[in-house]
């Protein structure tokens, strides 16, 4: 080859990213964690006039100083650890950081994630043990018949087992969030990890619907509810559930079949598990929006037959959060009929990190009695 | 059960709604999109001064315009079939569409996904065939000493054959995207799910993983490029191969094994593929960063060995893409020396539209010698 050419090639590759440097400003980096869990926010927005951070680890939003180039910044000291939501508030407008790809899947994305890892390690932390694989899943929904998507969790070691079955574990979402979250936010997978590393839980399949069969609206609106709870019931039983067992090593019996969820997830895990005990054993509720009135009717109805049947019903709620009353009255109906359930008052609020605790303290109940 | 606690339960019910809609404005529908490709794009921002749509169907941005509760919008007819990236501009300032689920995954995220499909259908829209599965893999990775994560493709069929081996493709994004970015957004899955249901493409397994094996400024920083490449490389062979290799059945020698990336992907696929002819026989450059000037003059100092390894390198780059030049160089070079490559020079700038025809086309022309 000609010297020549060879010097124009790599001057072309000098030159590509001395053009790509000089098109854009500076890039900023946010949020930069530094020690002592020091971590610098920041935002370039000239022409705002107030910026401010949003961060779930604080009581209040913290305001961020200009400087002569046009970004906002600000470093905060001693960051709890944890998995933190933040956004900032340019004007009153909430945006994402547009330094971090760690975003908050949701229906209406609004939040950036932060994650400060604890010492010694939480269960929802990295950690250098045998990791699961999570499974995506584009499919189409017979029940509703449009495109879906489905996640899946399977455990260590599932791939290089010949012929092991595994229980399954129905995961749900809150209503702003969607099939995707527990995942990239709540870190379903990474706390099974552990917990399976620890001896602590069974290694298991865990399934993660989109909750929302009817789209955004369906189970904020009254009138649309019931119809979005048999949308769902029909798409986990009638295609999820199907699609699981023919292309995974799962057992399919109650026994072996759990589901769980928040918020709006809980009450979908209390209607859908409670009123299919020949389907589903072992039924949790974290933060969960109650059950429709004829569901609670009909599973209160014939204690008997409940404690027959269930090996769990294991109901968590902080005690800031707003569901808080209609937990305890659900709970009270439970005693009332002496039908057998766990129940915790927490700390906290309507958020995830109580619910990743709960995820931590429930998983370990699951199939403890089943071969 | 008492009727009054029933009823309290029932009340709880619709009060949790009633509750959740008072402490909310009305909920913004953004895209809103209608018959004739007519799509509404909306953003609350009361106390803007200007806000724009940039589409990337549109040569250039257009002005919303505000109601009177401060809502912004704009509807914009016929807009072509396509997936589309857009974001709006409020006050100078880039921000992605609150009221859409879908984002491009970026290091630095900024822009959200209009989906039109077309009529008939193209490559890259959802068709309703067999599909195949998405895996994500989180591991520590032992070249970089930290956790990493790797997306995988199957296609259709995959789960149910029983000692079937499939050849591979590495597939890797480009500088400002991440080794989400082929499937939610180039939409590779769905891509090979079509032309494998048409038969116009082999099944196969795709591998992306995360380009930035140094953080973000690795390849854009010259002083760091060649140790990112070389981390690059280190990673694919001592961590995602193997990784690949022990959890799916695949073929494992060069006949089976293609590497193909836009951008800084492509620059990487050719530096790697290129220079590792026992490892890789077919390779794809989509717009691509040129290979480093050193492995350039190695891959054309014996172009015998080169030809006689080589099924497939196939060029491809758009009339419109700042690297059109450097592609015209490196494939003068590849004829002045005889080395057998395909070239195509498309419609089009430095985008997805141009990226997701490319796969296309390229997967088709794979393994086809190969058993």
């Amino acid at each position: 080859m000609k010297t020549s050419l060879l010097l124009a090639l790599a001057f072309c590759f000098i030159g590509a990213s001395a053009r790509a440097q000089n098109a854009r400003p500076p890039r900023i980096v946010s949020p930069e964690i530094e020690a002592g869990q020091k971590v610098t926010f920041r935002l370039r927005a000239p022409k705002a006039a107030e910026v401010v951070l949003q961060g779930q680890w604080a009581k209040q939003p913290v305001p961020m100083t200009r400087d002569a180039d046009g970004v906002w910044s600000i470093a905060v000291e001693n960051t709890p650890a944890g998995i933190w939501e933040y956004s900032f508030t340019v004007d009153g407008l909430n945006v994402l950081d547009p330094g971090n790809p760690a975003l908050k899947p949701q229906r209406e994305p609004g939040k950036s994630i932060l994650h400060i890892p604890s010492t010694p390690p939480a269960p929802w932390d990295w950690q250098d043990v045998p990791h699961g694989t999570v499974h995506v899943h584009d499919y189409q929904s017979k029940a509703l018949g449009r495109q879906r998507e489905l996640w899946v969790y399977t455990p260590p070691g599932y791939e290089s087992e010949a012929s092991k079955k595994f229980p399954v574990l129905v995961l749900q979402h809150g209503s702003g969030d969607n099939q995707q979250t527990w995942v990239q936010h709540g870190k379903a997978n990474w706390i099974l990890d552990n917990l399976i590393a620890q001896g602590k839980a069974r290694p298991m399949v865990m399934v993660m619907l989109d909750g929302h069969p009817l789209g955004a609206t369906g189970f904020n609106d009254p009138a649309k509810r019931g119809a979005a709870m048999e949308a769902f019931q029909s798409e986990l039983f009638d295609d999820a559930l199907p699609l699981i067992k023919s292309l995974y090593r799962v057992e399919t019996d109650a026994a072996h079949r759990a589901i769980a969820g928040l918020s709006m997830g809980g009450g979908q895990s209390l209607t859908v598990g409670l009123g299919n005990p020949d389907r589903f054993a072992w039924v949790g509720a974290f933060s969960a929006a109650p059950l429709s009135p004829e569901s609670a009717q009909k599973f209160l109805a014939d204690p008997a037959a409940a404690n027959a049947k269930l090996r769990l019903l294991w109901i968590g709620v902080g005690k800031d959060d707003f569901l808080r009353q209609r937990n305890e009255d659900f709970v009270a109906a439970l005693k009332e009929k002496g039908i057998h359930h766990e129940w915790v008052l927490s700390e906290g609020g309507h958020s995830w990190p109580v619910w990743r605790q709960y995820l931590s303290d429930f998983a370990p109940l699951l199939f403890t009695d089943a071969k």
